[in-house]
């Protein structure tokens, strides 16, 4: 076990109509004012915009309302937001959507309490030293933004697909109610999977050590995303498999599969970030490109943990039949894992090679990742 | 999934040294005086207490020491230490030992904002609210005080061994150093793994609903314990074994075994306390005699879910494989599992279902667990 710091203060409030107690919620924290983050007009067509704004408007808290945030969030309409935030002195930011929002939110979390630029905290020109509080009710789960301090968004001039990191930024409370995630397209299911998969396996694969209680938490998280998604792809309509979804994907990326683990990184997002804030593919299809090759590229490594997985988690034996099952599961849900079938030609492989090394530049993986083995990682996926 | 709420902002920090930090955590917390509360007087000779005094003096924070807390501490001792921290107007509590000291901690941190007796707290005649903040440096693993909201304590006078719980009371920062814990004796390390098991099986047998995430986190929290208790018995000083040890028993009770679970009680501990308020018995060490009894009164009532246990933790078949296998592997660790090996006699089966239902009646139980129904299950531990 290497040593670590465990600290994650999120609350979070899970269940059927948990949403219409934001007010509360909120007010706890004695806010008067904040921004609603939303993202496509569908959470005002099914009645959740209005159903949080009551709620406010029950507690007495003020708020400005602001829509239009996209997936592969945009920087420029984060600038927007904190213009706003800060014009009308907004106490908190309420993201109502999936990861992009809260993505977002966090973003303008930090900006609303920054004199300068808010891009400055992606590119490690400033550190978050103050925020406003941040709330989220999640319509998709994917990213685990609800129960960490991340937030990932795209400089739209720059094409750079950056992170905003501070313990500042973990939501106080994030609302996860399976109901309002019932109506999430197929494909967006698939992608989802495939984004708690990434993040359990970038780190599974990454570790130089990974205790065993590491490697079996993920398992279990992995074993229930594949458990859980093709049981709504039978009935979307299946809470319990809805819910156990969500907190999956919760667990894979709030803090509980790192403790004592050394030496992990992100080596499948590094690359996807630069597919997708170049050619804008949904993020959980990229992943669903870049993480089979991959795997590929690394095998040889460390056999004895391809071995493990195939056994595991596919009930499949020998360093090759994890991938395969695993290539084999995202095609069966519908998720891409060819550049063609992402939309992709082959001549995307040099920009996103080089974009993504610019990743890996600062993310401190440049020395293992030079931009040829990214190209010949990316070459293994056309 | 049941609707659940999940918060806890404790800090964990866990590694080789860490209690010289312990100064600036509290530090952090604006704290300027503290009582460091301890059991024996064996962390003054091994030197950490001077550690610890140290680091609070390098941050100028004052400090009031007391010793001499005991396994199933008293409320006497608390009500002392209480006085004290009042008097002395302190600001923090800090815990340097196990679970009965850092159980106490929080009881004293209650008590020092409160203007009536602590006692209150425990049989419900007042709710917790304010407190101290308290930290923990843990030398023993096994009650995962170190990371939740309760603490047990007895009463000198009336034999009742109660619980303070309030979110006030979650440790602020809690250090866990295997290290600390190298010198723990044997007939400890098998009660802690009991009491941890008994944390995890007290849930997954008596859960109405139990999500198939949580009955995979609990075997995987049962499957770390079993292998490295069997491991630090050969060799107390294997780091690794004592950190994954340490870290399973403070996953077993930091709530994220119940997400989404419904119906779930403590059943052998509800026992069990009476066994220890009454004769003295080491909590794990009662727990040992206790557990296999109730899991054989109850196996009728799930043999699916006996199954699966035999099954996924011992690699066994049937209904009584598991409780067979848990009851050699209780022996084989030196814990004992009847009346005798824990040094009582059948006489004490009345008096303990008696305080037991005591427990009962204040736990909501009562109905379920009628007193003849204590002495039944008792008596098959006889």
């Amino acid at each position: 076990m290497r040593d670590f710091t465990f600290f994650n203060p999120t609350r979070i409030e899970f269940g059927k109509g948990k949403e219409a107690n934001i007010g509360l919620y909120l007010k706890e924290f004695g806010v008067d004012s904040a921004l609603i983050l939303y993202g496509s007009e569908r959470v005002k067509k099914n009645g959740l915009f209005d159903r949080v704004a009551a709620s406010l408007g029950e507690q007495g808290i003020a708020f400005v309302e602001l829509g239009g945030v996209i997936s592969n969030p945009l920087i420029s309409r984060v600038r927007d937001a904190v213009k706003i935030a800060k014009e009308k002195d907004l106490q908190a930011v309420v993201a109502v959507g999936g990861g992009s929002v809260l993505d977002s939110a966090k973003a303008v979390a930090a900006g609303a309490k920054y004199v300068n630029d808010v891009w400055d905290f992606f590119v490690g020109k400033a550190v978050v030293e103050a925020a406003l509080p941040v709330f989220s009710i999640m319509t998709l789960a994917a990213t685990g933004s609800e129960m960490n301090m991340a937030g990932v968004v795209t400089n739209d001039e720059t094409r750079q697909k950056y992170a905003i990191v501070s313990p500042l930024l973990f939501p106080k409370v994030s609302v996860i109610n399976p109901e309002l995630m019932a109506s999430v397209p197929r494909d967006y299911l698939a992608y989802s999977a495939v984004d708690v998969f990434s993040h359990c396996l970038d780190l599974y694969f990454s570790a130089s050590y990974l205790p065993e209680f590491s490697a079996e938490l993920i398992e279990a998280i992995l074993k229930t995303v594949m458990r859980t998604t093709d049981a709504l792809l039978k009935n979307s309509n299946d809470y319990d498999a809805r819910g156990e979804f969500a907190w999956a994907a919760t667990m894979a990326l709030n803090g509980n599969t790192f403790v004592g683990v050394e030496g992990n990184t992100y080596d499948t997002h590094m690359i996807e970030h630069a597919m997708s804030a170049l050619y804008n593919v949904p993020h959980g299809a990229g992943l669903a490109v870049v993480l089979p090759a991959w795997l590929k590229d690394i095998k040889n490594q460390m056999p004895e943990r391809f071995e493990r997985f195939a056994d595991k988690v596919f009930g499949a034996s020998g360093v090759d039949a994890g991938i395969d099952k695993l290539t084999e599961w995202f095609s069966t849900i519908g998720a891409p894992v060819t550049f063609a079938q992402a939309g992709l030609s082959e001549d995307a492989v040099d920009p996103i090679a080089e974009n993504a090394f610019g990743n890996a530049k600062l993310w401190k993986m440049d020395t293992m990742y030079p931009q040829e083995r990214i190209s010949k990682i990316l070459k293994l996926a056309v």
